[in-house]
């Protein structure tokens, strides 16, 4: 679940040539059908403190589909998504200190923010109130929109931006970048990075299978729970969970009650919540990073006895994010991933809307994003 | 919000005379009327561990109210309430270390637990799955049920019994036992016990106006959120709020967005919760005492933007009530009671059911409790 925030309606203005002559390509929607099609545009230069990249991949996240289809009421079109992008650096300002020619980097979903509120001057960007998306905020810096990574280039200042470890394959690399630190920060900051703890996995989608591997890759025990028995073999054989539940199996559900220490909530769709809490040990925690249209229902003493939290979490700071994908590198983490073509990107979103992918299609940019799609 | 369990309905037993051969008198209701009426009973011998206590005192609190009516569907007739008890030690068992003839001591909502799982060896008894309520359980060393403070005297084990600090006034310490407990321990556990910090309080009835004394107590800047605009002046003159905020003024509310470190929401009627989740800062944590009947309606994006708690707690552990009572000794905290005789037990449920009383009924047990009456 990438962080989404609305954009001001009024907002919309369209770059003069003088602030964004950089030429740009990529793959926009135009409407709320959601269809995404060729899209010339342009950036700003590269200034002091940018670098520009060009893209290699980018991961399609289900918030992308939920964007260009304004799910969510405060899409302004047009809008190019993708907020899972790796890419190498072609150019860096003068006062770039970290990132040289040629470096693999990554950028997630934020790409600027205040830097002066408590949240960003103590890592947690991501929560400060103007922080910058990479797609459809409007950019303080001139009132134009920002456009994602379904496109060949991006001009991003050098604070936004990751190294990625030259152990990773950069294609499974770039659904980290959301995905990965989605899961990742809340996991660290709830405790559920001890060896030993039992955390639960609800969902095996984009988040969830790289859930199960952090969990595995922290020394975690994990048990995927999800309402398709199909799954169990995949969470086993494939991922490397250590058990798996049927959330419809009261039989199974009541025997795992009071068992774990936290559960990472991944699902989007309408679920019950009830259960899921009955499983966590006292003072144990689910963290929510899917979220569902409508409100959950959550009866009070499910939360009372046992003293138990439900929380949410938004991504991560950028700190945190370097660290996520260095320890990813470490351990080997990386999503599995379909990777794709540009042009099939509108059948993709298609299949994405049915949870028909194992588990993040990946456009393959630089070989397949070409001007004359 | 007192911790409630649901006995099994098989197991009232009626206690044999050589197993509870010490005659006693209180308080029971016998149908779901919830009428109280006099009561005569039995409780067992003072054990080797356990102390007899002559109850002075006995708070009235809510969670009385719904079982004497079996709101919760769990009660157990003929049931005789009461777990806000203070009183003085009339025995000691040959094994009891801490207490002697005479000292003035507490009992809550707890009288035994396991004592062996992980949650009673790290001091949280209040998470023990086999944790015996001081009324309305069934005592495992016997099988026969619990009965509570409204009545004359009571024989509990040393390990469940704290000591009152000699500055505080018996009859506005029974109130701490649970809803001092109830309010003091997640302000503990969940860091707003730090000077500066600023906590919001939702409701200003009996757990309420407690924590705004521990909240100033601890140091921090607290705001009351009430529907009744009628509290503000009580809220701030006389228990000493910072602030005071009308739920339903939206203008007040926007005001107050991401202002506070964390809420203890103590209202037990449906309300709203988005609106309080927005007056929490990033990572700001809202914590459940009251216990609404319906589920809550919490849409996860509150949650999720953030990066939001929204968790439940239960009482508290009998070391933290000893630490909770100690505290409120050294720094005055009291509860604001409205003392009452026995007989005027049944008048005090109207009206408590009504939200009339400022702000706990403590019943003066010693003096007015007859077997006569």
């Amino acid at each position: 679940m990438a962080l989404e925030v609305a954009a001001p309606t009024n907002a919309k203005k369209v770059a003069p040539e003088e602030e964004h002559p950089r030429k740009a390509f990529g793959l926009a929607a135009h409407d709320s059908s959601g269809l995404l099609s060729p899209f010339p545009f342009s950036r700003r230069n590269n200034g002091d403190t940018d670098v520009t990249i060009k893209i290699l991949y980018c991961g399609i996240c289900h918030s992308d589909l939920h964007k260009i289809k304004n799910d969510w009421k405060d899409t302004i079109y047009p809008a190019v998504p993708g907020h899972e992008v790796v890419g190498e650096i072609t150019e860096v300002g003068s006062n770039v200190k970290n990132f040289k020619l040629g470096d693999k980097v990554g950028v997630g979903c934020m790409v600027e923010s205040c830097r002066s509120c408590p949240s960003c001057t103590t890592g947690f960007e991501n929560y400060c109130p103007g922080m910058i998306l990479i797609y459809n905020s409007v950019h303080p810096k001139d009132g134009t929109m920002t456009y994602g990574g379904y496109s060949d280039m991006i001009v991003v200042d050098q604070d936004f931006v990751v190294h990625i470890p030259e152990s990773l394959p950069l294609d499974k690399a770039a659904p980290l970048l959301c995905a990965g630190i989605t899961v990742y920060a809340p996991m660290k900051y709830h405790g559920l990075n001890t060896p030993g703890k039992h955390l639960g996995v609800v969902g095996l989608g984009g988040l969830g299978h790289v859930a199960v591997k952090f969990g595995k890759a922290f020394g975690l025990k994990v048990t995927v729970i999800s309402s398709n028995p199909n799954k169990e073999k995949e969470a086993i054989q494939r991922l490397g969970a250590d058990a798996f539940l049927v959330s419809s199996n009261a039989e199974q559900m009541k025997v795992a009650m009071c068992s774990m220490d936290g559960i990472i909530d991944t699902v989007s769709a309408t679920h019950s919540i009830p259960p899921l809490l009955a499983l966590l040990k006292p003072n144990g925690k689910m963290i929510l990073v899917g979220a569902p249209e409508k409100p959950l229902e959550v009866p009070a003493f499910a939360l009372i006895f046992g003293g138990k939290t439900l929380v949410g979490s938004p991504i991560g700071g950028i700190k945190d994010t370097q660290e996520m994908i260095d320890f990813a590198g470490k351990h080997n983490v990386t999503a599995d991933i379909e990777l794709i073509s540009a042009d099939y990107v509108n059948k993709a979103m298609e299949r994405l809307a049915k949870a028909d992918v194992k588990y993040r299609f990946v456009i393959d940019i630089a070989k397949t994003l070409k001007s004359d799609i």
